[in-house]
C-alpha cells in the first residue's frame, strides 16, 4: 500500500494493491484493515503544534516523559479517564473503547508532528469500505478495522476489531451443550478480535503491510445462525463488543 | 482426536492425528493445543461428587444459578478473588493468570459429574509436549496451550495462551522507529495470544478440533532478535504474559 493521505479512496487503493499481488477478492474473504490508515484518509490527523496542553496534561506529560500535546490530545479524545496513573493513561473513548491514550498515536503518521485520533464511526467506515469493495469485485466479503489494544493483567497488546461490516462479531454458544449435556462455559467467541490478531500477525508494525485478506474462516453461508455474512442483519459492529456498563465490573 | 484420559501420551495421539490427515510437522510449525485435552491427559480431573460446597460457594452458585461443587472448586483454585459480583466469578489463579471460575471446566470433560482444572505448570507441560513431538519428527516446532478467556470492558471470550514453549511470546518493537523517526507507541506485541486466538477460529467449541497446526508464521530462524524458536533462550514461556503486580493498575 502507499502512504495514505485524507481524502484517499481507500478500497480503490486496496483493489489497486489485490491487483498488484494478483489476489482476487473471492466471496467469503474478511479483508482486515488496520486503524492507521482509515484514520489517515478519513482526516483524522491533527497537528501537534497546533495543540495547546492543559496543565494536568502537561503535569502527566512531565511525570511520565510523554509529549504533552499527546497527552492533552489522548484526553480531548476521552470520555472518561479510566486510570491515570504510573505513566499509563487509560480512557474510555466517545465510541466507548477502553484503551490506552485514547488511540492517540504519533507513530507512522507520516510526518513526526502529527498524530492520528480515531475513525470518528468505524462501524461505520467499515461498512463503506466494505460496499466499495463489494462493489467494485461482486464479491461477498467482510471488514474489520483494527487497531491495538492492551489488556489489564496480560503483558503486551493485541489487535482488535473497532470496525466490523458483514460479519457477527461473536460466535455465540448459548443454549448449545456439549456431548455429555453440559451447557458450554465460554458461549461467546469474540471472533472478530482473533480474525483481527490473526491479521496483525501478519502485518506486524514496521513491516507497512496495514492490509490483510484472510481467506478460508468459514463465516457466511455456512447456514449455522451465527456468522451470516450479513451486514444488514442487525450484527450490531463493533459497538456490539464494547461491554455494557451494567455488565461490566471494571468500570 | 481421540477422547482423552488421564496418562494417555498426547504427543503420540497428535502425531498420530496428524498421520491420519496427511500432515507432517516440519521446521516452524507452532502446534496449539488446547487446555482441555492437556488436563485431562495429565488427570488435572475432579469428580465433583467429591466436592463439599463450603458456605460462601454455596451462597453465591444460589444467587447466580451455577453449581456450588463448581463455585467451591474454583474458589480452591484461586490465589486470589478478584470480582465476585453479579453471577461472575472472576480469579487469580496460582499461576497468575486472572479468568474466570479460575479456569474450572465441567464442559467437554467426558463425564457430566467432572470438572478440569488449569494443568498444574503449563509451560512445562508445553515444554514437555514440544521435546516430544521434536524427538520424534526431527522438526523444530513451538506449543502453546491455549485457554478461552474473559477480558473487561469487551464482549465475549477469546482464546490465549497459558502455556509456550518454543517462542518467544512477544514480539518487542521496544526502541525501534518509524519512518518518520518516532518510536512506536505499542511495542510489545503479544504474539502467543494472538497465535492462540487465531487457532480458535479452527477449532471452534462443538468441533472437538482440540489441536491446531499454525503453520507460515515466521518466528524462527529470521534473526531480528525477536522470536527465536528457542525454547532454551529464556523466553520465559506463557508466565511472562502475566503482568507484574508492580506494574499492573488492575489489581
Amino acid at each position: 500500500m502507499p502512504e495514505i493521505a485524507p481524502g484517499n479512496e481507500l478500497a480503490m487503493l486496496i483493489l489497486e494493491a489485490c491487483r498488484r499481488e494478483n489476489l482476487e477478492l473471492v466471496d467469503g474473504d474478511v479483508v482486515v484493515i488496520t486503524q492507521k490508515i482509515v484514520s489517515k484518509a478519513e482526516g483524522c490527523i491533527v497537528s501537534l503544534s497546533d495543540v495547546e496542553p492543559s496543565p494536568i496534561a502537561s503535569t502527566f506529560a512531565r511525570e511520565s516523559g510523554k509529549d504533552p500535546r499527546l497527552v492533552e490530545l489522548a484526553l480531548r479524545e476521552a470520555k472518561r479517564i479510566v486510570r491515570m496513573d504510573r505513566g499509563v493513561l487509560i480512557t474510555e473513548t466517545r465510541h466507548g473503547f477502553v484503551c490506552a491514550n485514547s488511540g492517540v498515536d504519533a507513530s507512522n503518521v507520516g510526518s513526526p508532528d502529527a498524530a492520528t485520533t480515531l475513525p470518528r464511526k468505524p462501524d461505520r467506515s467499515a461498512e463503506r469500505l466494505q460496499r466499495e469493495l463489494q462493489d467494485a469485485t461482486g464479491a461477498r466479503i467482510a471488514v474489520i478495522i483494527s487497531d491495538t489494544f492492551g489488556r489489564p493483567w496480560r503483558v503486551g497488546v493485541v489487535n482488535v476489531a473497532i470496525g466490523i461490516a458483514g460479519l457477527n462479531p461473536v460466535n455465540d454458544y448459548r443454549g448449545r451443550s456439549d456431548a455429555d449435556g453440559r451447557s458450554l462455559a465460554a458461549t461467546v467467541i469474540a471472533i472478530a478480535d482473533e480474525l483481527a490478531g490473526a491479521a496483525e500477525l501478519v502485518m506486524g508494525k514496521l513491516d507497512r503491510i496495514p492490509v490483510v485478506v484472510v481467506r478460508g474462516y468459514r463465516y457466511a453461508f455456512n447456514n449455522d445462525g451465527n456468522n451470516d455474512g450479513n451486514s444488514d442483519g442487525g450484527d450490531g459492529g463493533a459497538a456490539s463488543l464494547v461491554r455494557d456498563e451494567a455488565r461490566d465490573l471494571f468500570r
